[in-house]
């Protein structure tokens, strides 16, 4: 993490191999400014050759995640005029293109306010922590716009059944139906059984072997889209080169020496 | 709604903005006729084009939604001979894939039999309501026939995994299971609570802006089959022209001054 | 099934059309040798055609179902050098296509380890069964290796969702949550329960009829991948070829003299 750039809108801390980015505009509930964009794009751009950085844990500053698009911003590009909105728009949807595929296991921790563009990182997430009482919702089509960037991911992440009712009716719901919906993994009563989760989940990533876990993450994304066969083909030599080299020959020696292998200690 | 065909398998009433259909054949269990078929479309087409009605409530009269194809149709196709099964059984697909594409909000109420081209119907609502009672099936295999045009939509609804089961068991299922299962969103103890639900949904769908709605819709729909980037590169240039457009601007406007957007009132 | 092949790794009873292809090296916990690989890819083979065989029961002998590969297979790969791993691997990935497409109804008895390869293998089902107390997971990354060919099938099966989190943690997790996240379609508190609830999906499986059953299996698997309009106007020509023929036939017939079709005796 030597290329960490300089941001005025996130906090970074990062811990064995575990980095921790915080949205850091609490005074309107962490709304996605194209300037947090720009420097959550240049954070994840930095991490995408970084083999050390194992896991990114996002979360919002001031017991919200993301209330959704900022205002200003929004003012902004009207006095902008002509191109401002769509490129403001499609920067956004980049940032989540991004995310989904960076190599690093996406952990976001979702609490308060997860709305519009908050709600559209939630989707891009490896695995989604949140608090019960966390709300949930698109309220794009009740302010006359669209859900534009974040529909398609909604779509990936719970599918299309769900993702009509909720984008259509811009109904808000709680974090227990959020785990029922399968938009997150787990749902916690309080913020220390969110935080219990987080260090659980921490754990079990470290016993995964970095290079193995970004593999398999690529593939994972690629089944959506590729066809069957040579995704087949392109897995089976990943799979060669993965057991012949230096993950693989540590795995499995580990294994057979009953001892944890080194990216796990 | 000036341009609303006459209907003899159809009732048509038009409340505030929302059109309510009723399958009209309750002595066969409003069994999917080639005319309701043909009526059906007829009504989808007419409204293709009217942003003055922004939701369509479709139920059956008698206590059943649709028990199926209608055996009185097979048996002329078979005097008809050659091409007929075929494109009587294409025109049903059609017709979902019509209902599928429509502007508007498509609510589903499902009551009694809910089978065949009835399970079909309820696929390709954006909101599905059922009674807990209702029955749910797809039993074409065990009349040696296919699901043949619902199979693609069933998929579509509730997955590859619980579609091949309930296709190759022919199993019957109540509401409940129904929303296990992502079938339907709601699943109501009685035929008062399917009715409050349905007021509760119509009134959020109020508080949606039609034309973003339907834009979203569309949006939604083509993210299951189209590319990503394309999709976000188009769906920038929409969110753009929403923001702008009087929608936008009337939603921002009375966001702002806090009161109800006109659509809302 | 006179071409059923001998085998040394799998136990084969056909009992009225129904064959029970048991994994049988408890020794291994049924561990997926390239001999077992390569006698189920053969034993499907022989059943591609065959259309007296209506259901495939697949089970593991001992208390197990499958845990995963086999390490002296890998150990001779790695002897072997060059090709063999990639081989091998892409062989069990050739078994998972072949079995996701066999013709007949494919229903997996999951009981003790289902693990990578054990895993990959329920995912190709079209019923699987549960006993609560099974145990499963990816565990693949923790070895320093990938679950190349089976991470294409686990995200089909219950969506990328929750393969992303379950193959980036290797978290194991049981029976009841292999029901709750959709991999399974029942999950049944003992053995007794398992095979009563076999039993019954045998039932239903007799009364679809095999031909129209592989048909819409087909179909069915179709619908993932192929594009809408055509794949509907195919289906549109295999209904009218079913509904002429000699299961439609019989089918329609046994329903309006309120009797049950041959298949079903």
């Amino acid at each position: 993490m030597s290329n960490l750039p300089h941001c005025e809108t996130l906090l970074l801390n990062l811990d064995a191999g575990m980095l921790h980015i915080t949205l850091n505009r609490p005074d309107s509930r962490n709304a996605m400014s194209l300037a947090m964009v720009t420097e959550l794009r240049a954070v994840l751009e930095g991490l995408h050759a970084d083999p050390s950085v194992r896991a990114i844990v996002l979360r919002g500053a001031g017991g919200h995640f993301c209330a959704g698009g900022d205002i200003k911003d929004m003012a902004g590009a009207r006095a902008a005029g002509g191109d401002a909105y769509r490129s403001l728009n499609r920067a956004f949807g980049s940032l989540l293109e991004e995310a989904q595929n960076t190599p690093q296991v996406l952990i976001a921790v979702l609490e308060g306010a997860v709305l519009g563009g908050g709600f559209g990182l939630a989707c891009v997430s490896d695995i989604a922590i949140c608090q019960q009482d966390a709300k949930f919702g698109l309220p794009e089509t009740t302010l006359g716009i669209l859900p534009a960037q974040i529909a398609p991911f909604v779509v990936r992440r719970i599918g299309l059944t769900q993702t009509r009712r909720l984008a259509l009716t811009a109904a808000r719901f709680n974090g227990s139906e959020a785990e029922r919906l399968g938009l997150v993994h787990f749902s916690e009563p309080s913020s220390e059984a969110v935080d219990a989760r987080l260090q659980q989940l921490i754990s079990q990533v470290r016993l995964c072997a970095p290079g193995a876990n970004a593999q398999t993450k690529a593939l994972l994304l690629a089944a959506e889209s590729e066809a069957l066969g040579p995704l087949l083909d392109r897995a089976a030599e990943q799979f060669a080169a993965a057991v012949t080299g230096a993950e693989g020959v540590e795995g499995t020696m580990a294994f057979m020496q009953k001892r944890a292998p080194k990216w796990a200690q």
